[in-house]
């Protein structure tokens, strides 16, 4: 029997590396394997006898399994994940490969080290509009039926949320952001502020402020992160410069 | 005419070390001038020539206008917050202050950098229970009234998302986490997974997994985080180790 092995599911936040926590650089630099989508381990420097296990995107649950035998066989495994690994990312889906999986794997030494995720760099590079309550949703329904989706829209709409969208828009589904833009619009103000946030913290960079009624949802895809405010968010004009947006701390009863 | 001055609003997590980011405190290294809640400030070292602002805990707009003051007048201020302060924190009230402040005040330099908030950490000690949609609520009624709140818990575990909550108890706001409890107990499975986690990252960090009808919400204060699952958070046991907790990525239509 090998010695006991250890598994970090570790977040790089959202693209910029003054955005990587000293707790995640750590966790990196000591792993024996680092494993997780290329693009993701292709921005880590590789240390003398580190080895990397590169997979495609998708297929998280097949990946968290093999991050969990490799760690089982005595490896120092750091399983690497954009944004924070616990949203929206690849955490649940290791411990839902744990939760199903053999029993000794409940014995393996997991941890979680948690990053900034991508609504808060969106959020940070506008003013503040998730300064009060708000939802986080994903758009995509590949592991749950879009009705589903729907009903969260509707009540994060009806409870005056501003909401997060996360996984908007994919080549295979590039229609059901215009199906929620086409609910929202029903339900919220046409003056709602909505920002459109791509690549953030990337030299690819592009922030769009629009309100909900001139929206076009067209621009969203797999990089992009939308904030669709609350009746208290508000946009602040600074003549020449990006406006800001922000959502005030209190509300009123409507 | 003084040089223009600057203000950044940084963040430094939840309480370690290792989570606060490279940006961070570079932009605490190059202020001229600190501005923030006690506690904060003393958590970091002063360089020769900064100076130190520090005020009491509530009070946040004040803060925000003097911090606005001073880089009007053309210091170079780092706002200090804890967790991210895009998050419940100080960013909101600095651009209501800009938003309704002197019309100069929307020339200033102004930016944010985001910092892990306390719902990331109390998640990444447990596992993954912000794996999938989730929501933020803050029960503070300080700045809106309490019906608004129990509308926006309605409406959370009616479309059963995960609920972060914040700010859920204080000296003088006792009460309000036993009507949430309430008023979540009576919509949501008694044997939903419940988490407070208080003090995360810190030398007093202590975390609590328990089911709804069994959890006491009197556990929390001013320095704890509750998390709620949903109908798909799940509690994995573990021998003698604590539990994970997570909330698996699909979702069936109830």
């Amino acid at each position: 029997m090998s010695a006991p092995g250890s598994l970090r599911i570790v977040g790089l936040g959202p693209g910029s590396e003054a955005w990587i926590t000293p707790e995640a650089l750590g966790l990196i630099a000591n792993a024996t394997d680092l494993v997780g989508y290329g693009p993701y381990l292709e921005r880590l420097p590789l240390k003398p006898g580190q080895r990397r296990h590169q997979s495609g995107n998708g297929a998280e649950l097949e990946r968290a399994r093999h991050a969990l035998r490799l760690a089982e066989e005595g490896r120092h495994v750091a399983l690497v994940s954009g944004g924070d690994p616990g949203i929206f990312a690849m955490a649940a889906a290791v411990f839902e490969a744990i939760d199903e999986g053999e029993p000794g794997w409940r014995d393996i030494d997991v941890a979680v080290s948690p990053g900034i995720s991508a609504m808060q760099a969106a959020a940070a590079r506008i003013g503040a509009p998730l300064g009060h309550d708000f939802c986080a949703i994903s758009l995509s329904d590949n592991l749950k039926p879009w009705p589903f989706v729907e009903k969260r829209l509707a009540a994060a709409a009806s409870a005056d949320f501003v909401i997060a969208l996360y996984n908007p828009a994919s080549a295979a589904r590039p229609h059901r952001i215009h199906d929620a833009f086409a609910l929202l619009r029903d339900l919220k103000p046409a003056s709602t502020p909505v920002v459109f946030a791509r690549a953030v913290g990337r030299e690819d960079e592009h922030i769009t402020i629009e309100t909900l009624d001139a929206a076009d949802p067209g621009l969203a895809d797999m990089s992009t992160l939308i904030i669709v405010g609350s009746s208290e968010t508000r946009i602040v004009p600074r003549g020449a410069a990006a406006p800001f947006v922000y959502t005030s701390r209190g509300a009123k009863v409507p």
